[in-house]
């Protein structure tokens, strides 16, 4: 193991003073232009990598970022949706040479203390905020600390923070449409969380586009995401006497389920049923048949979010910190899961 | 904004000097006993948080570890192994106020990389290393960086490092023996990456198994684990003229995508075709039949994993920093995939 270069060895080489290397290195001014170029230079021969320790106290950054996830391990490990979004996350981060940091906490108050801990003990730079409800008051609480913050959806009305958001309401006009054309009259929707505030924008476009194409059924069930609780609730959608002809499930492993619960009950997909996925992961081209599915590129979503959050760090308060960026909305991706309603 | 306590105004609020108050928190000699409990008291009463910068370079510590994962995007999202394991890790970090710190990689070169940069900045205090492989150079690499670092897998032979690891020999023999005891003689397995340690593991326990029992075919084909090579390798399989009447897949998504190929085939699981999964994840009760599987809790072997890491971190080099936890093997959860051979 080779001894740290420091800037004593750097000073030395370079026949400048200690303070003089650590203005150079931090951009700060005080030396020239041509003995910082020179610093610099020698700087990077010699290998030289800061302590990030040292740094960190210097420039007041922890080069990090914190996500902190209210999800259970089950269904972290279950949904696709999460580990796409922290590799879309990672690779812009690490390209600006940020961590990711990563917690998961149980309640809405210990991810409040985790953001309080992190940015008290200056853990991260800033951090983002995954799902965004009806009526968030994280959001509140990270603009009071002071934390630089981007929220993962949107959009949030009066927001003191950035919100990186699709379009939820379009591509729900888009599948009932879609149904519709198919002869599908009789259509069911298991949701997810209905405190999230994605979920009410597609309750409400949902009840206006059946509203408008006078559908003689659509009905929403909302759940945890599981695919436990999205296979009971087709059961017993299933079971009923005037079953749906099309189910929309709002994830990949709900729509899944569901799939399976057709199976079990002798129900032919899609000649009997249609079946609809949103955030369609490869697992929806893994079932037979493959399934529809709303399509959306949830890794560069993830890049998208972390470029927001790395462009108010460091900013000055003063600055625009509350902008909005709008995403492309998820498209219809037809497959062997969805045909025509029989009478 | 409150402003932040500082090591200033505990000094001042208990009448001693700002050296004293560092040594007092810094748990050093210095201070007495008495004056040591009165300075903890005030500044614990004053909400003192110790900026974790400072304390970083007093105590050397960054209290966070790093995992760098060498897998895809899309392989990490589908796959709920590494989020699962994430959790178990997670979960234990947090309660000892270490963090986690994730970067995903390319190639071995970019991995050595990170943990390069990684130890020489001290952003972390040590990592874990998946996928262990069975001529693996990360583990001198680390060892020779002195970085502490444990494999997620294992056993491990003249590791310079401790490894965490189940016995996949025995649930191998154990699949085995249950599958021939249906009376199945041609049985496939649509295996890992084969440079994987685990993956070694269970090929010759299959081969040796195979052996025994006089089975009439036992064949293995490595892949990625992805649901599209698991797809493509069971289609193939199950187009032959000799068909296997059981195929074991090496992981869960694979399993499914097996499935799928066999509803398309329109061949029957389980009556025509047995379909044993490994790791048992929530996605193997969503299909239609449920899928036989090896279960283990791989969130406890995540939190295994860091607490052995944990008591190395901050170890004198010379204590034995290559100890071995065996972990309990993956037991055998049969459900509706399998079922006694058709002749």
């Amino acid at each position: 193991m080779t001894r740290r270069v420091t800037i004593a060895d750097i000073a030395a080489a370079a026949g400048v003073s200690k303070g003089a290397v650590s203005y150079a290195l931090n951009g700060r001014p005080g030396v020239s232009e041509t003995t910082r170029t020179k610093i610099l230079a020698i700087a990077a021969e010699m290998g030289f990598v800061p302590n990030r320790a040292a740094r960190s106290l210097s420039v007041s950054s922890a080069q990090a970022v914190g996500i902190a996830l209210r999800r259970s391990a089950r269904t972290l490990g279950i949904e696709p949706y999460f580990m796409e979004l922290i590799s879309g996350i990672e690779a812009t981060l690490s390209a600006g040479s940020f961590g990711l940091t990563l917690q998961i906490v149980d309640t809405v108050e210990a991810e409040l203390e985790v953001y309080r801990r992190w940015w008290a003990e200056r853990r991260v730079d800033g951090v983002l905020m995954c799902d965004v409800g009806s009526d968030d008051r994280r959001l509140d609480f990270v603009a009071d600390l002071g934390l630089p913050a981007v929220a993962v959806g949107g959009p949030v009305e009066g927001a003191r923070l950035p919100a990186v958001w699709h379009d939820d309401a379009a591509p729900c006009r888009e599948i009932l449409e879609y149904l519709h054309a198919l002869g599908h009259r009789r259509i069911a929707r298991v949701a997810g969380f209905d405190h999230l505030l994605h979920t009410a924008i597609r309750d409400s476009a949902y009840a206006d586009t059946a509203a408008a194409l006078d559908l003689e059924a659509m009905e929403t069930f909302h759940s945890d995401y599981t695919g436990e609780q999205g296979a009971r609730i087709t059961r017993r959608l299933l079971s009923s006497a005037k079953r749906p002809t099309a189910i929309i499930f709002d994830n990949d492993v709900m729509a899944v389920a569901g799939l399976g619960v057709a199976h079990e009950l002798g129900i032919h997909v899609p000649h009997e049923l249609s079946i609809v996925a949103w955030d369609d992961s490869p697992l929806c081209r893994l079932t037979h048949p493959a399934l529809t599915s709303l399509t959306r590129d949830i890794s560069a979503y993830g890049a998208q979010c972390a470029q927001a959050l790395l462009s108010i760090i460091g900013a000055e308060p003063h600055e625009d910190r509350a902008f909005s960026v709008q995403c492309r909305p998820a498209q219809l991706s037809p497959r062997g899961s969805t045909a025509p309603a029989r009478a």
